[in-house]
């Protein structure tokens, strides 16, 4: 069943209603819904109670996903699973602790750095990137250990690489494209995307402007291109969707991803104003899920390839990748001076 | 007056009202005392809570120390002024904003890095050192602006060199001793000390036993020595006593220091177990500020030059170190994307 699962790695929209019934209409049975960006713990907290409400209040549109089987049941129940990442390992900051806290309160998907440098890893707009650091190595470990997968998506290249030869697990990459297609600092070199499917690992494709040749002027065709050519050197299994849909949000929450809260002055990122491009005219919003399926038809893919990359691939990573795996040995977590 | 001072630029002591007593009997009229290592802003606010109790306790032996000035008045008045720093900059967070927060809560130093890699330089402990991070160059221009003291003790020496190098005042290594007298991780190259001097800042020489040649057992006459050569090839201007002292401190804290909430092991800095190494028998304690002045003119320094190493140093730096200066144009503040 989870097979044919519509399943998007990455949103960060404004939520309402009218996106929650246009998920419905896209026939979306589970998203990755981004729950923080620059917050700490507590603030990380509200957000997923802010979820729980929305869950509350429309029972018939939503549940959430904690486990993979919760996409059949979604699926079966015509509503969309809601599954919780984070962006940012901001919420646990200095303490390990909070790995497994956040993972019994539903998180599924934790960034390891998000732009900068974190207590973890380098971000890709870093000048500099010295790898996992002493903490990442410890928290690769607990993150493996309870099933909180490791989302490279806005780290820099050598600590993704890194990040994916320490981890025990299979790592994603929920939102970017290929670079050597779009050469964007946000996008992953040829190197990266290999050594992800080499230990399993999946990336989710990208449909935020910024991420695709073009920008909001990128073709269906083009986009599909991309695919096919993604899927001629990493292997079809490893690729899947993460739109990075920012939906409805107001340019003052683009500048605030951006900003932060660490420079007093605008970051400058060198992909232009902090302002939401247009969605290219052919993946406007989750409605058209349906649109890319005829594209990815239409490139040559099979129906049940096309589904693959539709959802099935997630479907097949979620259900290795959330749940609690021991340690390969008791000692394995001890840690040493270098 | 201020030249006469006696200042120590690093305590972690259990403090208690003997340790008050024994300031008073060492005569040291200022000490600048470690709030947090691991802790949050919250907890760092709690910390600087139970200053003001102590300060509010014992009005006759201490007060609290804000500005050089008050350095001059608690020697007038037989107290010794308390001085708050940081070992760590997580109390801020990601937050550049917390910055003039703290400082507004009184405290003068801030280390950018705790031996491991934090949000703005890496740790000395660290296998890797990438040097200062996006957000550790704005928040650089941030302390810069309102008077907080760069602190580089735990840091790594990439970071530390380009901290001195991007910061437009004098930065501070609190606690260390040249690393070419004994080369432990924490102890500091030529090349930072001699950068350091030439850019107008200063070292707190420490009595930590494991930054000691022979540790526990380092003589008076070793130390002296060691500080005629550090005289010789920086300056003495650029020369003072930052003790580290961590008295009465029991080994849980001593474990806590190295391994915070970041790991779930036991953190192996390769310098033994994580408990209270014996201060060596000539400093014991603050009441031993008198033997290490015996032993520095025993050393053939003067009078004048023992008094500056034992706190006219310190007392300079001050005065140009805690008030508010503006950033030198308006546009400084802008960040630009790497």
């Amino acid at each position: 069943m989870g097979a044919q699962a519509t399943i998007d790695g990455c949103q960060y929209a404004n939520w309402s209603e009218t996106i929650f019934r246009q998920m419905r209409e896209g026939a979306v049975d589970a998203v990755v819904a981004t729950v923080s960006y620059h917050e700490d713990f507590r603030q990380t907290v509200a957000n997923i109670i802010a979820w729980n409400r929305n869950i509350e209040r429309y029972p018939d549109l939503l549940m959430r996903g904690r486990t993979f089987g919760d996409v059949d049941a979604a699926r079966a129940s015509g509503r969309t699973a809601v599954f919780l990442g984070l962006q940012n390992p901001l919420p646990i900051g200095d303490d390990i602790g909070l790995v497994e806290i956040l993972h019994d309160l539903g998180i599924r998907f934790m960034q390891l750095s998000y732009n900068n440098q974190s207590l973890l890893a380098a971000g890709c707009y870093e000048a500099e990137d010295s790898g996992i650091t002493r903490m990442g190595r410890e928290v690769i470990a607990e993150m493996n250990r309870v099933g909180l997968v490791i989302d490279m998506s806005h780290s820099a290249e050598r600590s993704t690489l890194e990040a994916i030869e320490l981890s025990r697990r299979p790592v994603a990459i929920t939102h970017a494209n290929p670079a050597r297609w779009h050469p964007a600092a946000r996008n992953k070199s040829d190197a990266v995307l290999k050594a992800l499917a080499a230990r399993g690992g999946i990336i989710g494709l990208s449909l935020y402007p910024h991420h695709l040749k073009g920008g909001s002027h990128c073709t269906l065709d083009a986009f599909t291109g991309m695919v096919a050519d993604l899927v001629s050197y990493i292997g079809l299994a490893h690729v899947g969707i993460g739109s990075d849909l920012c939906q409805d949000q107001p340019d003052s929450v683009i500048a605030w991803m951006r900003n932060g809260r660490w420079t007093k002055g605008a970051t400058d990122l060198g992909i232009g104003k902090a302002v939401l491009p247009p969605q290219p005219a052919w993946f406007r919003d989750n409605r058209d899920f349906g649109t890319l399926r005829d594209g990815l038809l239409a490139r040559g893919f099979s129906m049940e390839d096309a589904a693959a990359i539709l959802g099935g691939n997630w479907y097949s990573f979620f259900a290795q990748s959330f749940g609690h795996v021991p340690p390969p040995s008791s000692s394995s977590a001890a840690n040493t001076s270098q």
